[in-house]
């Protein structure tokens, strides 16, 4: 990368491959001025080049076809991969990186499946494997790490990471929709895509915590043994006996450190309402990071979209073009992560919300209460709302800190009773 | 910087250098994973070398009391500048440089007053200044600016900079304290200085905003042509006022870009409470970025404090220590940033709060609504109290959008009517 030009090539124009483009034209000169370089795309692999795009109308760029159109190009300075997918795009990355050039990617997919192999092959060939995009959009929570908080222990890490779901539960809460109706919302605006699986059932947000977790604690997880919880079951009436009880429901990617090992996951929470993570709304994404030195550090911001994903797609572009900079791809000299210590799931301690469906008759409480001792679990709120049947009626609980196991145990024991009339839900406090 | 170890020297053995020192020595093992190499202080310049410090144990760091002592030994590899004040920091900064030695530094005074000479001698010897530390504690303000943001045009930045104020106002706002009582208190509880002009006078927040300013548009805004406004004179009835309408009182430093140049300062404002800033209590700092690709982005964290600020001042040890990074010092190749263009104050913009003391009797409004009407000031609320005194009473306005200099004319208009009681207060609205 010695030339005036820094000449990309683009694989996948689709919303960010676009929205990058529209940034290279807007601000053509500005990046110009901050590089002493120009930046342009020189050519871009699609599907299907006789497809009409919206690109800048001064841009210059050649449609290619075939992989080995990029790979083959000498004059490349840097691939950059937004094709999204597995397959092609692990034959993409690694055939760059197995010829020393240097590859952005916004796949976070990819790299919580496969970054420990992808970040081997560019620490062996000396090629740089940046990835800024690939979580929280343009948060720039992967610098952040790798960079400004080297020096800190990373006590807990908790994030909004997927602006789908909080759209959907923000939605939910503020204007009580049911989860379908605040879905269909999300799609008809462009937060949720048509096939809103992976959002919504959370492994979109398991593998951007993957990722997080290699760069603060430089330790693999493996996705496999990741816990992972969606939004898809959220009921409405938890969602108001939370805000009863002062709390908003989120979808919390989380990874706290302890004596025995990282304790990690993705799940529905429910966060206090005056907690700075229980203000971020909509499509918004925020990454919470408590280190020993700093303390609380929390980055706010667009978690998805053509220029915020873009503008981070481009940091990484421009950080490869200054003269000089190491790859550091992980944040960490060793060739291969070891593997994460991980706290079994069973010894996990949180403060926890009940909701029972119970006939209402005498003694029912009892019950409950005195399966909750015998699992030391400790009641501190309990709500009993009068029946409108005069049958079913739901009983909310708000415990102290308890173990995973014995919460686990104490709702298979209640549930087993007869006055039980419908699933027992229980969340996490954060 | 080959060796096995990095040997810092250490000028200023304070809060912040005791603070690096802790973090040193608690992270020691964490940061050699990190790096693969050791990070030692070994030796420190301190005024008083008998003076009882309480400094980690297993530490052997040799005190020197003579700038010679650091810039003459060949075997320091950075030198973190911790000492405070102009004069000294400045000699032993650019002779640091003068000889090709990268310098870290948290002196946002001096940055501020003489960035462009130190820059330019940085640039010229090859040598890094870093000074992630300078600006806004641990929050990584300034790398965020000069790398994750690179490619962004900065439409807006607006920062809460300084977490004394920010204290003194949470707790006025909170707890109904008058300005001095809150002082104190901030004073016992180690938030302010026994001297603490800089901070509440705004000017600590002014010398980090002419910081942001280099980084966000690579252009030199001298401190002197900033409007700088403290907090010493905001009276409790305005913070009552502020709340009734939905706000509250910060002080704010903030730069905005327009075509007629850059608008910046620091200055006392109303913020809505559901606005992101106006969560930002106690001594937390937060900047708000407002980049034309990624849109609003949030940093929030502890603005000052040992460990906080000495987990700023290890960021940029380590990325130095990293083999091969560029000096990159300003976020621009140039080696002298040219000057600003500055919109003149007279016609900057923005929502207005105004307070006018007045005699309680009949026509005073109209007189005050149709000054307002002459100067194109459009009210948007109005808000008249019952006088208790029967004479003198508040009449608090909420306008539009207004230019500087109507305001300016307005205020002075009005303050020569005879019904005026008390001068008159206006503040900017965000």
């Amino acid at each position: 990368m010695s030339g005036e030009l820094i000449r990309l090539g683009l694989a996948g124009l689709g919303t960010v491959g676009t929205g990058l483009a529209k940034i290279l034209a807007s601000n053509a000169d500005w990046i110009q001025r901050r590089l002493g370089r120009q930046v342009v795309i020189k050519s871009a692999l699609v599907r299907d080049p006789t497809k009409v795009r919206d690109l800048p109308s001064r841009m210059n760029i050649a449609l290619a076809t075939s992989m080995d159109d990029l790979l083959q190009d000498p004059e490349l300075d840097i691939i950059v991969e937004l094709m999204g997918g597995l397959d092609a795009p692990y034959r993409l990355i690694s055939a760059a990186l197995a010829r020393g050039k240097a590859v952005v990617t916004a796949n976070k997919a990819l790299l919580a499946e496969r970054g420990n192999e992808l970040f081997s092959l560019a620490a062996k060939h000396g090629a740089a494997l940046y990835y800024e995009a690939s979580v929280a959009g343009g948060i720039p929570i992967v610098q952040v790490l790798k960079e400004s908080l080297a020096g800190n222990r990373i006590k807990a890490l908790t994030g909004i990471l997927n602006g789908t779901a909080n759209y959907i539960l923000t939605e939910m809460t503020d204007r009580g929709l049911d989860f379908q109706t605040a879905l269909g919302q999300a799609q008809a605006k462009g937060y949720a895509e048509a096939d809103p699986t992976l959002d919504i059932q959370g492994m979109d947000a398991a593998h951007k915590l993957v990722l997080l977790i290699r760069l603060a604690y430089g330790e693999d997880y493996p996705l496999s043994e990741l816990p992972v919880q969606g939004i898809s079951h959220v009921d409405p009436q938890d969602i108001i006996f939370a805000d009863q009880f002062g709390f908003r429901v989120k979808l919390i990617a989380q990874v706290r450190h302890s004596q025995g090992g990282l304790d990690a996951g993705v799940f529905t929470a429910l966060v206090r309402q005056e907690h700075i993570l229980g203000k971020v709304d909509g499509p918004f994404n925020a990454v919470l990071v408590e280190g020993d030195a700093v303390g609380p550090l929390m980055l706010y911001g667009q978690g998805a979209g053509d220029l915020p994903t873009g503008s981070a797609v481009l940091a990484d572009i421009m950080a490869l073009a200054r003269a000089g900079c190491s790859p550091n791809n992980t944040g960490f000299p060793e060739i291969v992560l070891p593997p994460a210590a991980i706290l079994s799931p069973d010894h996990v301690r949180s403060r926890h919300y009940f909701r029972f469906t119970v006939l209402d008759r005498p003694g029912v409480l009892a019950v409950i209460a005195g399966v909750f001792g015998q699992r030391n679990i400790s009641i501190a709120q309990m709500v009993q709302k009068g029946s409108s049947s005069g049958r079913n009626v739901p009983v909310v609980f708000i415990t102290h800190s308890a173990q995973a196991r014995d919460v686990t145990a104490a709702v298979r024991e209640i549930d087993t009773q007869s006055f039980i009339t419908a699933p027992s839900v229980h969340y996490r406090i954060l």
